[in-house]
């Protein structure tokens, strides 16, 4: 099972590469709380705090792939367990004039109860994918903790 | 293949139930251009219109199931060739106070070339979500035309 989303960008590819494929970009669409090396071989974490500092949470991806102005590819390596092992997957490519970025989240083996994690998640993605259309284009995005909330899960 | 997302919305099942289950509902989220039968056996016809007027297309929907507050189910009549036969449906359930919105756009068996249709659907269908979310908690949501645009495809 597969998460996937696809959002055009108005701006050259290579703006939109820096968001993905530097800690200051990461931290500037997904959360701010982003550390560590994101040069393939390199480990990063993403970690999530509520409005009032408390953490809930976070992620530690493996970068597998960075080939400049086109693609970037992590493994999870640490975060939920329904999260562990899956790949997370950025392509670049032009059409008219905008920067499409085709997502995918991969090898999802389990969904969590109903299916509601991973629905969750697919939803939460395309909130982080808007905040990073949004910090290429004007400089700002919505990175967490000042994230779209989108239901009681965050 | 399946587009899954969940939401949250501050207010009763029966508000959500209303904007998922009548023309009147539809039209203030989806698309303003919805018309026909939402009840069970119906069909219901969401035309998509650019802000100047052009028809863009469209999608007409069988209502497979209605259940008062919980359930709402479609299957596509006529629309892309990938719609076809695939199923949407909105599950509501009751968490924190919120009602939680599971929804799924099942059964797709063609993504289109290089999966960027499906996935720019599912991207899609997030924004429309948020609207419809928007359109329950304050009475004002975003159909298109004035849908937040999110690629080259809008």
């Amino acid at each position: 099972m597969d998460i996937v989303h696809r959002i055009g960008i108005k701006a050259p590819a290579a703006d939109v590469y820096k968001a993905l494929a530097t800690i200051e970009g990461l931290a500037g669409w997904w959360t701010r709380d982003t550390t560590g090396n994101a040069q393939p071989g390199g480990h990063v974490a993403f970690r999530f705090h509520t409005v009032t500092g408390d953490e809930i949470g976070g992620f530690t991806m493996g970068v597998l792939e960075q080939t400049p102005d086109h693609k970037v590819r992590w493994q999870v390596e640490d975060g939920p367990a329904e999260w562990l092992g899956t790949e997370v997957e950025f392509q670049l490519s032009q059409q008219d004039g905008q920067t499409i970025v085709m997502f995918g989240h991969r090898q999802w083996r389990d969904a969590g109860p109903g299916g509601e994690f991973m629905a969750h998640c697919s939803t939460k993605w395309a909130t982080f994918l808007l905040s990073l259309r949004e910090l290429v284009e004007t400089g700002r995005g919505q990175p967490a903790p000042d994230d779209v909330k989108i239901s009681n899960w965050h």
